[in-house]
C-alpha cells in the first residue's frame, strides 16, 4: 500500500448540518458512520470529514485553530497502530513538527498529528471502525453498518 | 464522472525545494509537469501541489492568506471550461461565497475559486495540460511529457 495518500480531508465547521447540506448539494454522500459532531462525506477515493470546529480544536492539542482553511487538516489512515507509529516517526525524521504523538484517542482509534515545514496540519490514524480498500482509500459506504 | 472529488490539494509553501524533499521522504513522487514555483507531487488518486506561497496569494484575488493550513486549498479538475462554469454556479447556488469567478488564468487554464460556508477554500479548474482518468483523478505520471 502506497503511503502517499490522503484518505480524508477534515474541515472544521461551525454548523455541521449546514455544511452537510452544502456538500450534499455538490454531490458528496453522507456516510452511515457519521455522528452528531462529525459528518463523513464520501467522494471518489476520498472522504471529507465535517467536524464541529470546537471539538476539532479540543482534540488537536494546540489550543486554537484559525478560521477558514486554517481549520483544515489532511489525514492518512493505516491498518494498524504500528503502521501509524512507523509513518509518524518517518515524518518527524523528515522534518515534521510533532503536534500530538500517536496515542489512543477518545473516538476509539489511535492517531497522531504533525505539521509539515510550513505548518500544514496532518493526521495519521488507525480507525478500527473504518475499512481501507486495496489502494488504501477509506471504504465507508461498503463498510457502513 | 462523479463531481464529489478532490483532485489536488494545494499547500502554500515558502521554500518549494524544502517541501519537495519533505514530501519525497514520505513517498510522494514529483511529476514532470512541475515548474519552479509549483511542484506537483503524485500520490494514490490525489496530487499535492506545493505552490510558492507568495504566488498563490497573488493568484488568489484575496490579498493575503494566513500561514500554515490557512494557505491550503482543495481543487477539483474538470474536462472543459463549460464544466467548470456549471460546477461553480452549482456551488454558489448551494451557498458558496464567490472569490474569483471562473476565467482564463496565467498558467494557460481556466479556473475559479470559492469559499464554503465556513471559509474553506476551493478551486474548480480546467487544465488543458493535465489528463483526468476515468474516475476524474489527475493522471500526471501517465500524461507527463
Amino acid at each position: 500500500m502506497n503511503d502517499a495518500r490522503i484518505c480524508l480531508v477534515t474541515l472544521g465547521v461551525e454548523d455541521v448540518a449546514r455544511s452537510v447540506a452544502f456538500y450534499e448539494a455538490l454531490g458528496w454522500v453522507k456516510a452511515p458512520q457519521s455522528v452528531e459532531s462529525t459528518a463523513f462525506m464520501v467522494g471518489e477515493a476520498i472522504v471529507l470529514a465535517l467536524w464541529q470546529r470546537g471539538e476539532m480544536i479540543a482534540d488537536g492539542g494546540e489550543g486554537e485553530l484559525p478560521a477558514g482553511s486554517g481549520s483544515a487538516g489532511l489525514a492518512v489512515n493505516f491498518t494498524s497502530e504500528e503502521a501509524v507509529l512507523e509513518a509518524y516517526e518517518k515524518a518527524v525524521a523528515a522534518g515534521a513538527r510533532p503536534v500530538k504523538p500517536p496515542a489512543k484517542v477518545f473516538w476509539g482509534g489511535f492517531s497522531g498529528n504533525f505539521r509539515d515545514p510550513d505548518g500544514h496540519l496532518w493526521e495519521l490514524a488507525y480507525n478500527p471502525f473504518f475499512k481501507l480498500d486495496a489502494h488504501g482509500h477509506l471504504d465507508l459506504l461498503a463498510s457502513g453498518d
